[in-house]
Order: structure tokens, then sequence, then C-alpha cells
């Protein structure tokens, strides 16, 4: 039976590429990027030139680019790293209820430390609304942070105007986005949008698991989360795990950009197909970033389905993998019924998947719906 | 000209059978260990079997070890997590003046919060004194965070009184040491000495660059430095590092213990060979880890040594990786007058290394102390 992935946000597969880099860093140029000798200066400059590809790929400088252990500990170093950078010129901060849990649980931790935390609710498209966005951005707002992509969902927050607001608030709030559902996805690039930290994580986008990157804007202080040797301008101390570094910057070199196109078509397909499933609900509208689509079939449990595909090996998410089949807060803030949070499912795509995974998917979910008894 | 690698404490090469395990998990093992289905079970089996290497290695249990970025993270975790746990019962830490950077300065950043921190400072040989250790320790002191091996020395600490004096002072005081550079290279074991918290890292012991492991003992509280999902029991969230905790696990799975009495012979081999040269001042004694010689030949620099011996195929290191050609707060705290400390070298065996080496490193040393113009 043909292996069939949809479960592309929670993970990818290492390309190969990208595995085969971490293996030549490992065993050829394995020198402590920090040592004074060349078999440090051969691994630093392979940093270097993996840090180059990131920063291009976000039309950045080079020294804007942070390299962390992954997307976790971006958001972390961003959110506590703004906070503590800032606490003393208010205290306020700006997010949704629908972050990633890395920004969610830390902003939970920021309110237990005394801060004044504002999670904006979404609407039923799953998107924060501009206007709230401007009621909540006050003259002692130290840090907006609001995801460009939904995890769950899909949805893409609106950040144009978010730069304009914290400005005409007279503001000094950093301007923080977990860009890691979106990175290579869809184009946005920092500059544009005024954006001060940007979090992007590896194995999203076909590189190993363990390595992420925080942009930085040029000129932003921010405090590290850890304490050390004088790597990554101290902003992230500790050697530098050089292999997964380079692997992250051959995965996102060899990333094509047309898998873009090929996935909005694939979206559509899906989305037409899944249609015909009686009872199906959609909970990531058109808008949404293609790469996922959530959707409910009330009466099943999401597990229940999950792991029905999963006999007939096809794997999906019941939400985020980070959440491990606990409640998602970001469901709840969707506000659904009972029935219509706990059967959902979500589907994301990679380059890998194909038009015809459409029919088998559904097929075996029409199986689900007329033979599995209803909860 | 064969290369002659004695800078081991800085960095290990990856050996084949770890870096060949990093690939058969980025390549076959690629689900996110946090899935609920198949391909996120099959790789937390994976780290499971890992994370049992790690804990029979130190006699420990597997729910004890906690995996981490790397050696900088444990103890950060460690230093961070322990204080902030115990904040309520007291504002005294005790440490030394030689930790590692990772460690030395999250107690800089403690002291600027208000904590009390005492930094004991280290005898001739390199090592604090039990009863100095004894003197510092108070009821309200919450946390002793000694080394095991100075990483710059290769100086063993006197770990066995701490859990009593401890205890006797009625302290809360939780016990962490920076296994670092002792890992697989001594006997310890967290339990015989009553560690609370005990951090190892991935590359000093031929696995990559990016992992570490933190052991928490079994009902010991600390705080988290990182939020987010549900990973490492809390402790480390994130998308766990797979590749690497799993090259990290056949790594320890592989080393060969009987390494420690080749390293002990060659160190004897490599000391007597240096000392024939003119000038030579050992700041290694001969109770130090066998794995690190460290010495000074005053009235030439460190540096000036270092590339003149690179230039022959030899990497040898100044001082800590982490500290970068930086004064070495190490060898400030022995008081070595300035020409010891700015003429030291540190040399750091692995199992590759072998005696023909002590011959080329000193025939090459004499010829540089021959030959190059003293500062």
């Amino acid at each position: 039976m043909k292996e069939i992935y949809l479960d592309n946000s929670a993970t990818t597969k290492v390309c190969r590429a990208s595995a085969d880099e971490a293996y030549r860093i490992m065993t050829e140029v394995w020198g402590n990027p920090s040592s004074l000798h060349s078999k440090g200066l051969e691994a630093e400059h392979e940093i270097t030139a993996s840090r180059k590809i990131i920063a291009d790929s976000l039309k950045a400088a080079p020294e804007e680019i942070y390299f962390t252990s992954g997307g976790t500990e971006s958001n972390n170093t961003a959110v506590f790293g703004a906070v503590g950078a800032l606490k003393r010129r208010g205290n306020r901060i700006v997010t949704t209820a629908i972050e990633h849990s890395s920004v969610y649980e830390s902003m939970q931790q920021l309110e237990k430390q005394g801060f004044d935390v504002v999670y904006l609710q979404p609407d039923s498209s799953g998107c924060v609304r501009t206007e709230d966005i401007k009621k909540a951005v006050t003259k002692d707002t130290i840090l907006v942070s609001i995801m460009t992509v939904n995890n769950e969902l899909g949805s893409i927050q609106p950040l144009s105007g978010i730069k304009r607001i914290i400005t005409s608030a007279s503001s000094p709030a950093l301007f923080h986005t977990d860009f890691v559902q979106g990175y290579l996805k869809m184009p946005l690039t920092p500059k544009k949008y005024g954006i001060d930290l940007l979090s992007i994580s590896g194995h999203k986008i076909h590189a190993p698991k363990g390595v992420g990157a925080l942009y930085v804007r040029k000129g932003v202080r921010i405090l590290p989360l850890h304490h050390g040797g004088m790597q990554e301008g101290k902003i992230r101390p500790g050697t530098e795990a050089a292999p997964l570094i380079c692997a992250m910057g051959k995965a996102a070199e060899v990333y094509d950009m047309e898998t873009n196109a090929r996935v909005k078509a694939l979206n559509t397909v899906f989305r037409k197909k899944l249609s015909e499933i009686d009872g199906i609900v959609f909970n990531s509208d058109e808008n949404c970033l293609p790469y996922i689509i959530n959707f409910s079939l009330p009466g099943f449990r999401s597990e229940t389905l999950l792991h029905f595909l999963e006999k007939r090996n096809i794997f999906v998410s019941s939400g985020s993998a980070c959440a491990k089949g606990h409640k998602s807060h970001v469901l709840e803030a969707m506000q659904y019924d009972a029935k219509r949070a706990d059967s959902a499912l979500r589907i994301s795509f990679s380059d890998e998947n194909c038009t015809d995974e459409a029919n088998i998917i559904v097929n075996n979910l029409k199986i689900a719906v007329s033979t599995l008894a209803r909860s």
C-alpha cells in the first residue's frame, strides 16, 4: 500500500541534499567553528555560507540571522528577549489566542510575571482583525507578537498594517512574527512589513529537526535566553550545530519555489474532492495558506479518524504535533462547538504529494464515515 | 604531512557510527516524535533507545535524562532552572571562578539580578578546596554548581563531599555539576555523589555538535528555560532533534572505555617528552584528567605558537574554544603572571591520537622556541 504522508506541517521528510550536507559536515568539516586554527575556520566558513543562504531567502543581511535549535527556541528567544530588553518601557504585550504553543505558553509565563498580555481573538476565518490590533496597541506596549500563518488552520494573519499601528501609538514595541509555517511557502520579507524579529524552523522545509533561525533586524537589541560563549553574537551562545545549520542552508537553497504553485493546485483538487464527503465542515477557508487544510467530520473523533487512516498508510494530524492529542487552544479560540472541535483533522502538503492522493484519502474517509460508530 | 589533531576538548571528530546513525534517522525515521501516528511513534522509539543508552552510561533512569541542544543549554537550564525553582528559599549560590563560560556567565547574570554568588578560587593545582566549599555553603544557599573537570586545565574538582556539606548546612541547595569534559572519560555516576543535576555534551564524545543532555535526579524540580510543547517532560519543549539525539546515543554506545587507559599512557609519554622543552611550565598537574595537558612556554604568545603548529598540521588550543582568543578567566583565576598566562597552550586527546605524535609536536615546539622571537 503506497504511503501517503499528509502531515507536512508537523514535519517534512529530510531531503537528500540536506541529509547529505549534514553528513558531509559531520564527517569532513567537524572542527569547532570557534577554534582559532584552520579546522575552526573551515567550519565557520560553512556556517557563514549557510547564513547567507537563509539571509538571502528573507532578503535580509547575514548578520541579521541567528541560528537556534529550532522554532521553539527562536520564538522563546524573540519573546523573552524583546520583553527583557524593553521591560522598563512598558508592561503590555499584544499577541493572539491562536499562537503556536512556544509563543502562547511563553506569554502565559509573562502574564504570571505581571505583564499585561492581550490575546486577540480570531474571527471565523481564523484571523485576528487589524482594528483589534489597533485598539490593543498602546504607548506602553513593548511587544507585538503575531504569527504569519497559523499552524493548525493555515490562516494568514494581517501583518501589513502592524508596524504603522505601533508607530502611530508612539509605542516602543518590537514586532515579532512566528514565520515557521510560512517560510519559503509564501512571499514575505521582514523589511517590507517592518518586522523586527522573525522565527523560522528547519524541519518544516525538509531540513533535519534540531535547527532554526531567528531574524533580528539590524539595530534591534534583545536579551539572550542563554549565556556562555561568544557564538551567534552572544544572542545564542554554545558551539554551533554546524551539521544542522548547513543542512538547513542546503534545504533552503534547493527548495523549489514552484512548489507553491503546485501546492495551490493540489489544495484546490483536495478541497473539491473532500467536499464530496457527507457532513464535512472546512475549518480552513480558501484564503488560508494552500499547504494546510483543516476540516471536521462532526460525530467522529479526530483520533479515531487519524488511526483509521493510519491503518491505510495515510498520515494526517489531529492538530498540532506539539499538543500531542491535548485539546487545541486554537480550535477553542475558534469557538467551535464540541463536535466540530473534537473531529478536526489537518492535512498538510509538501512537494512530495500529488493529486491522486486526494481520491485515496477521500475514498477512505467516506468508508470511515459509513462504517465507524458516531461518538 | 600527517594531520595531528590535539584539540579534542574543543571538539572531537564525529565517529562513523554516530554520523551514520544521524543519517539513518534523517532519511528513514524522519517523523515528528510527537505525531500520534506510527511515523511519530517510530521516531519516539529511537529517541527512547538513545535515552536508555545515555541513562545506562550514567547509571541513571531514562526518565532522568533530558536532551538539549548541547552543553551550554544543559548548563543554562540547570543553573537558571534550579535558581528559578528555589529562589524563594534563599539568595546564595556557590560556584567556582573556573567554570565553563556557560555556567560562569550565567552566574554573572544572576549576580546582576541580586543573587549572592560565591566564586570559589582554585588552588595551585586548579582545584577548589573542600574546606572552602564547606565555608561557603549556608542554609540559604539554593545552588552549588561545581564542574567535574575544568575544560582548560583538566583539573578534577572535589565533588565527593559536597552533598554532605549541603545536608550539614541544612541548605535546600541543588547540586549541579558540568560533566561535559569528564563524560565517559572517567567513572562518575550522579547517584554516588548525590548530584541533582549533571550536564553532558555530544560533540566531546564523537557525536555531532548540537546535542547534549541534562540529568535531573528523580524528584528534583527545576523551572524550564523554554516554554512550548510537551516534549522532554516540558523541561525542554520543542520538536526533538531526533537525528542528533540518536547520534549521541550511538556515540556513547560505541565509546571504547579502554580509551581511558590508553589516553593515560599517552599522557605520560607526552608529559615526559614535553618536559624536554626549555622553559616549559605545566599548568595541568599529574592529577588532572589525562585527556588534557595545559602548559606554558613563557616568552611566546599562545596564538603565535598555535599558528606556528597549525602550519605544520598540528592543531591545539590556546584555551577554551568558546572564548575564541579572549583572555581566559580560568587562567586569570589561577593568578599566573602575564607571561605564563599569555603563553598557555592546551593539548587534548581522543582515541585517535598516538604516542608518535608526542615526538612530532615536541620537535616542532623546540623549533618554535629556538626560532620565534620572544615577546
